[in-house]
């Protein structure tokens, strides 16, 4: 048996170790989740929209999916967050979306990170941010103001280069056909 | 024929007089759609629903309607300005709603805000200021902030006395129906 310092070691490495490998199973698990919303970013990408992908997860079970579709519908409300959230409130019965997380390839606009805060949805994992317009912390802060009954916590840069590497392609070959005239 | 400088007087008086009658008429203007959105929140009210009313105004024509229904629809987009916005977006058979003003009771919370920079609505009249979630200016500024790429004209206190006693009598008579358990 070993002394009552080695013990007391022994007990700190192996809670440092299980920190550590939880983390590490959350992350493999939003990137997971954050795939899924890629996928759906793609979708977006067939339709000539900025590819956006988004997913709610409640008790690992996605309740909502939804993609950019803002040009297509002619609808303001047609973004990635808004068409999830809604599919997850029907889903719940609820307009508060609690113990969820929601999952988007770029850092949400003011509209979709109100949404978040007046669902409650307690934590967001976003892959991009977004410099001119986001409400994670880029323009303002929506998500984590503490002046609302509620703040969102907010994980950053899960699947970062794949997901900017696609916005990218989409605005680079978007150019390119602006600039043919087709 | 009077002299020089009294035709300036007078030609200076008629244009201020001019700026003083089309102010009041706007007045009158957002009066009247606003007595609309306080008909409208009362709709809410007798549905049990916080009373809040939106219309939204297109070349002097009501092109949007909305109240409060969050409970109702168990949505967290019942709101008052996203339900009139969106059947606007319809009307308009596009995501953008320039040239369009919002009336609104109580001012928006950070969603609805966002919403409203989303679609580019210019003008945005509101009647009483929410101190606990408003995002025109009361905890923050979502509306006027500079780092988007659309800001709204607010005008704030239209009717405001009136919306606010409808406001107060409602969360008297909840707190009245809680106290003796109904």
């Amino acid at each position: 048996m070993p002394g009552k310092r080695e013990r007391r070691a022994i007990r700190r490495a192996a809670k440092a170790l299980a920190m550590e490998e939880a983390l590490e199973k959350q992350r493999r698990t939003d990137e997971k989740y954050m795939r899924q919303a890629m996928k759906l970013a793609q979708k977006a990408e067939a339709l000539g929209e900025v590819p956006i992908g988004c997913v709610i997860v409640h008790e690992d079970r996605v309740i909502g999916r939804g993609y950019n579709r803002r040009n297509t519908d002619h609808s303001t409300f047609s973004h990635a967050e808004i068409t999830a959230m809604k599919k997850a409130c029907r889903v719940l019965g609820d307009w508060r979306l609690e113990d969820c997380t929601l999952y988007v390839t770029l850092e949400p606009c003011s509209m979709c990170a109100g949404a978040i805060i007046q669902a409650r949805i307690p934590r967001v994992v976003m892959a991009c941010s977004n410099p001119k317009g986001g409400c994670a912390g880029s323009v303002i802060n929506v998500l984590e103001e503490k002046g609302f009954n509620h703040q969102a916590e907010v994980v950053r840069g899960i699947l970062e280069e794949e997901c900017s590497r696609m916005l990218s392609a989409f605005f680079t070959a978007l150019r390119k056909r602006l600039k043919s005239g087709d």
